[in-house]
C-alpha cells in the first residue's frame, strides 16, 4: 500500500461557523500528522448540515489520503458525521451492540437511576467495515474506516477526548500506514524579553539553520507573558532530528542563556514545580491583584502538593495585616501596590508558614484603580527565601484585566525560577 | 435577483495548514455577514496551491450565494487566488492598467529608486469583468465578480488591509445584494445537567421552534462544566429578532429553570459576581484541590474586588486546621475530602472574615491520591451562609487534574448562584 502523504481536516459544528469559535482541534492534529511525515492540505469547517458535509467529503476525498472528521458525534440529530461519511462511502449504518453496551454501563455508573434515553443509541450506528475507536473520557466512540487506499478517522470534538484517542492512533493505525518520513519539532519558550530583541539576538543562528544539513526551520512568536521560538525539520529518522533539534536548542542557550525557560514546551509552572521538587523546597503565596492564579497555575501540575504549602489572597488592606502581618504604616507609606508591601506579603507568608519560599503580588489589574503614578497593570513582585535578601520588582504590563493578571502570575513565577535555579543547580536536575 | 444568504469563506495561504497559525479573519467576516443577515455555511483553509484551491471553489460554489476568498493576492508564484478563481469561472485573466499604474505610483512613493519588479504586475491581473476593490494600505486590490446570482470576493489576508476593504462591501455592493435581514443569535449556558437529558427536554421546544415564524435554530453542545444552547433565527429587523429569541428563551427557562444560569453569553463568575454586587454580600473562599482557580476566576470579572473579601488556599490538614479552625478529629474521622470537611472550610472561612457567603471546596484533583472509596474527581463542596444551615454536596467528577480543578471551581460557583438567586430574587436583579 502507498503511505500516506496527504490530510484533509474537516471540522463538524454549527457553533464553529459563528463569530464565537474557532476550531483549535486541527492544530493539534496537524502537529500529530506532521510528526509522521504527513501534510495536511486542506482543512474545512462545516455545519451540522448532512448534505454540505457529504458535499465537502466528495470534493476533498480525491486529492488526500487521510480524511480526519471531528465533531458532529454525540446523540443527537444534530449529529451528522456519521449518516454523511456513510452515505459518500456508500456503506450501510449498522449498530453495533458491543457500543450500546458500554454506552449503557457508562450512563449506569454516573449514577442516573433513569434508563439511558434512546438517542444515545445513534452513537452505536456504524458505517460497514469501520473499526471503533475508544473513547475513554466520552460516549461518542471514535471510527476508523478504510477507504481503498484511503483512511478515514471519525473523532469527537471535545478536545480532552479527541487528543488520547488520536494519539492511540498516532501509535497504531496511522503508524502502520505512514511513510516513515520525520516531521520533527521543538518548542522553546523564553521570558523576560521582547519579540524584536529575540529576533534580532537569533539572526546569526538563523542563517546557518537555513543552510545545515538537514534544514531547520524557525519561527518565532509573541504569546502573552512569554516567547515561543518553534524550530523544525524534516529528516529520515526521529533521531537524526533530534540530534539537530538539540544542538540548535544548544545554539540559543548560548545566545539568550537563563532567558530560555523550557525547550519542550513545558509551561513555566511545570518547571518551577520540577526545581521545587527537585530541591525539597516549599512555597507559599500571598496573592493580591492575581486573585490565586500564580497559585492555580503551580496546582495544575500534578504531585504539585509536595511543594505548594497555602496560599492567602487579599484584596484589602485590612486582611494584608491581619492575615500576613503587612504594617498599616508601610501601606500608608507606600501605598498597597508598591515593592516595599509586596516584599512585606512575601516575607509574611513565608514566616507565617514556614516554608523555605515565600511570594507576594500585588498590583493594579484593571480597568478601574489606576492613578497617573500607579497606572492599570502596575505591579509588584516579590520573593522571600531563608536566609537571603528578598528580591522584588515593579511591572507596568499592558493589556485588560485578565492579561495583567496572566503576566504578572508569569512574572512571580518567573522570578521564582530564576531563584531556585541557582538553589538547584549544583544538583544538577535541569 | 435573489437576495444573497449562505456564504462560503476559503482562506488561502499555507501558514494557515501548520500547528502554529489559524485563521481568525473568517470570524470578523462570519460577524459582518450575519449583520446583512447572510450565514456562513461553509470555511476552508487551502495551501497556496491551485488545484487544491480551484477544487474547493467547485464544490462549494453550487452551494452557497457568496464566496468570500482570503490571501493569496501578492505579488509572488505563491499567490494563486486570481488564476484559480478565473480557472474555475472561466474568464481570462487581463491586465488592468489602471492597477498597474497605482502599483506604480504606490512603488514610487515608498521611495524605491529601482522600477516595480515585474512580478508585481500579477497583482494587475484581473478575471474578466471583476470590479476593483481598492485597498488603501497594501499593494494588493481586492476584486468583486458577479457570478451568475452568486457574488464572489477576492480580498488580502492581513487583518489590516482586509478589514477597511470589507467594510466598503458591507456598506455598498454586498449590502446592495443582501435581503436586508438580520441573523441574530443568543447563548444560554446551563449547569447541572448532561447534554442528552437537556436536549431531550428541550425536544418539544425545538419541534415548535422548526415551525415557528421567524424560525428559531437551536444547537446544544457540551461543554466542561456546562451545556451551551446556540439559538439563532434570521428575520427581517433586530427588534423582531430579539422578540422571537426572548420568547424562545422564556421557554426554556420553562422548561429546565434555574439550571439556566446564562441567557446572554456571560460566564458563571460574571453572573456570580452580578448577584453578589446587586446584593451587597461578600464571599471568602477556602479552597484545596481547586487550588485557587474558583477565586481567580471570580476574580477574573472586573469590580470584583467589591465582593471577594480573600481566600485562603490549604494543601495540608495542618493549615485547613491552623488558618480555618477545621477540627482535627473531623478531619480523622471524615477524611480530608468529605461534606463535613467542606462544611467545617466554609463555616471556618466566613466567621473568620466576618462575610455572609463562605465557600468550602476539598477533593482529589489527580492523578495520584485517590482510592477506591473516593477516586481521582471526588470533591466535596460547601456554601456557609449567615442564618442559614450550610449546604454541601459531593461530586465525582471525570478527567484530568485541570479539568477536575475547573469542574470542581464551577460546581462552587454554580452553588453560590443558585444560593444568591433565592437572597437576590427579592429585589429582582435578574
Amino acid at each position: 500500500m502507498i503511505p500516506l502523504k496527504r490530510a484533509a481536516i474537516i471540522a463538524v459544528g454549527s457553533e464553529l461557523l459563528t463569530p464565537l469559535r474557532v476550531d483549535t482541534n486541527s492544530l493539534f492534529i496537524t502537529e500529530q500528522l506532521n510528526l509522521l511525515g504527513i501534510d495536511v492540505t486542506v482543512k474545512a469547517v462545516v455545519g451540522d448540515a448532512r448534505a454540505e458535509l457529504a458535499q465537502l467529503f466528495r470534493a476533498v476525498r480525491p486529492r488526500v489520503d487521510v480524511v480526519v472528521f471531528t465533531g458532529g458525534l454525540g446523540p443527537t440529530d444534530d449529529d451528522v458525521t456519521r449518516e454523511a461519511v456513510a452515505a459518500v462511502l456508500e456503506r450501510q449504518l449498522i449498530e453495533d451492540e458491543a457500543i450500546t453496551d458500554r454506552l449503557r454501563a457508562r450512563f449506569a455508573a454516573r449514577g442516573f437511576t433513569s434508563p439511558m434515553p434512546e438517542n444515545n443509541r445513534r452513537q452505536a450506528m456504524v458505517p460497514e467495515g469501520a473499526r471503533v475507536i475508544e473513547n475513554t473520557r466520552g460516549s461518542a466512540p471514535g471510527l476508523w474506516l478504510e477507504d481503498g487506499e484511503r483512511v478515514v478517522a471519525l473523532l469527537p470534538g471535545p478536545p480532552r477526548e479527541l487528543k488520547p484517542m488520536f494519539a492511540t492512533l498516532m501509535d497504531g493505525w496511522l503508524k502502520e500506514r505512514a511513510a516513515g518520513a520525520v516531521l520533527a519539532r521543538r518548542v522553546l519558550r523564553i521570558a523576560g524579553r521582547i519579540e524584536s530583541q529575540t529576533d534580532e539576538a537569533l539572526q546569526p543562528l538563523y542563517r546557518g539553520w537555513d543552510q545545515s544539513s538537514p534544514r531547520i526551520a524557525a519561527t518565532i512568536l509573541a504569546a502573552l507573558g512569554q516567547i515561543e521560538l518553534y524550530l523544525s525539520t524534516q529528516t529520515t529518522s526521529r533521531e537524526v532530528a533530534d540530534k539537530a533539534l538539540d544542538a540548535a536548542t544548544e545554539q540559543v542557550l548560548t545566545v539568550i542563556g537563563e532567558d530560555v525557560f523550557s525547550t519542550r514546551g513545558e509551561s513555566l509552572e511545570e518547571v518551577v514545580g520540577e526545581r521545587l521538587a527537585a530541591a525539597g523546597l516549599h512555597i507559599a503565596l500571598a496573592e493580591s491583584c492575581t486573585g490565586g492564579l500564580a497559585t492555580s497555575r503551580l496546582t495544575d501540575v500534578a504531585g504539585s502538593s509536595r511543594y505548594v504549602d497555602r496560599a492567602i489572597i487579599t484584596y484589602s488592606n485590612e486582611a494584608k495585616t491581619a492575615l500576613l502581618g503587612v504594617p498599616p504604616a508601610l501601606i500608608a507609606e507606600h501605598g498597597a501596590v508598591s515593592e516595599a508591601v509586596a516584599r512585606a506579603m512575601a516575607e509574611g507568608i513565608r514566616e507565617r508558614s514556614g516554608v523555605e519560599i515565600g511570594v507576594g503580588i500585588t498590583g493594579i489589574a484593571g480597568p478601574g484603580g489606576g492613578s497617573p503614578e500607579k497606572p492599570v497593570g502596575t505591579v509588584a513582585v516579590a520573593v522571600a527565601t531563608a536566609g537571603a535578601a528578598t528580591t522584588s520588582r515593579l511591572y507596568r504590563f499592558h493589556g485588560e484585566r485578565e492579561q495583567v493578571k496572566f503576566q504578572a502570575s508569569q512574572a512571580a513565577l518567573d522570578m521564582v525560577r530564576r531563584l531556585t535555579a541557582r538553589i538547584v543547580q549544583p544538583q544538577g536536575t535541569e
